[in-house]
């Protein structure tokens, strides 16, 4: 077959793995817009201005990141509003399912889903050809706001100490609640899988590096939630 | 009176002078994370992710603004939340009054809203310091979303000519409103409003001045209104 994408045969003459990957820019896509959106509604809640503008720079990051993968779902001549539409479910469920209760859930929750965003992209790009493995790395920045984060969970919980009890649980449920609707994704998109586990003759995670993968990210939850002064 | 500022003398040496632009700077910051605030809100109306992801672009070139002011604030040695603050109530009283119904009363508020900041803005730029001039004029640049906006309400009105009528009532409310929180923001703050009318050494508007420009602001408010489609 002769490659389509560019003079070089490429990853993408494989329409499987194109596939997948116009399926992870599209996932990752909504997952940036809709934690911009849900970011600028929790920032509502912030008990004075100084804690509002913080969290509206956080959604300006997660939209800085959304325009990059949009654009580069746009250079491969793909829409990026179908590309995304697919996930829109997911992302509603999860965002329905953990709708925080104040704004320091809403902190805890853009915490430790930026946290959990930048691992999975991070052993994602593992499998990546270069060129999406470079603008996976790009946008797996974070928001740059951990510290302040950080300071204001660690404050509320020295003021109130029952405070770090109610977040606790929290985290455990935001992380289960991100777990299953990960799980379900990867179970109803075939190519986006194939992605991750591999083709015929590209590498790919066999199950054991997937379980391995699961006990990282977890591994990584926990000492995100310790940082927070929060019990895993 | 020793130049305290910088070395050679400045206009902020006049301290009247200074608590204006403060007073101004703080003003402009409150008027842009509220204007960014407001868009993020009324982006939860929007029909479709499209139009989401285009009122979210204006929220961060808002945010963008607001954090060009603030750090302007900081580096004059103010505190950028104290000196906004005295403003909290004015804007806060402008979006009560004027709380889009829905998403296309939610765009034209921007438009209009962005447009009349940017005439305000123009205005106010020629009695300043050339510092300060060229942030405001830097600030006030728009968020350049403005044909997006353009092609949404005329298609809206093409498809149900009814919402003209409905949003140049709009448009004449939100000007009636911003005119009057405006006007009550200069009659409680001497400082900002000797910025715009002058210091004994330094020329100024006078009543006729100001006069002049409403005229021009007012006129400018009907030509966008035409823009839209709707009768100012």
């Amino acid at each position: 077959m002769a490659p389509t994408e560019t003079a070089a045969p490429s990853a993408f003459d494989d329409p499987t793995y194109r596939t997948g990957i116009v399926e992870l820019l599209g996932v990752l896509a909504y997952g940036e817009i809709s934690a911009c959106e849900r970011l600028a509604e929790d920032a509502r809640m912030a008990p004075d201005l100084r804690v509002k503008v913080e969290i509206a720079a956080m959604a300006v990051a997660e939209f800085g990141h959304f325009e990059q993968l949009r654009d580069r779902l746009v250079e491969m001549g793909e829409d990026p509003f179908d590309a995304m539409a697919p996930f829109r479910d997911t992302f509603e469920r999860f965002h329905r399912q953990t709708s925080p209760s104040d704004w320091l859930e809403g902190l805890v929750k853009a915490y430790v889903g930026d946290g959990l965003a930048s691992d999975f992209y991070r052993e994602v790009a593992t499998y990546l050809d270069p060129s999406t493995r470079e603008l996976v790395l790009d946008t797996m920045s974070g928001t740059g706001h951990s510290e302040f984060v950080v300071d204001q969970v660690r404050a509320a919980i020295e003021a109130e100490p029952r405070v770090g009890g109610r977040l606790a649980l929290w985290g455990r449920r935001l992380m289960g609640e991100a777990l299953s609707q990960a799980q379900m994704v990867v179970a109803e998109r075939d190519a986006l899988s194939t992605v991750l586990v591999g083709g015929i003759d590209r590498p790919g995670m066999d199950l054991a590096a997937i379980g391995r993968m699961f006990t990282r990210i977890t591994e990584a939850h926990a000492a995100r939630m310790e940082t927070l002064g929060l019990a895993a």
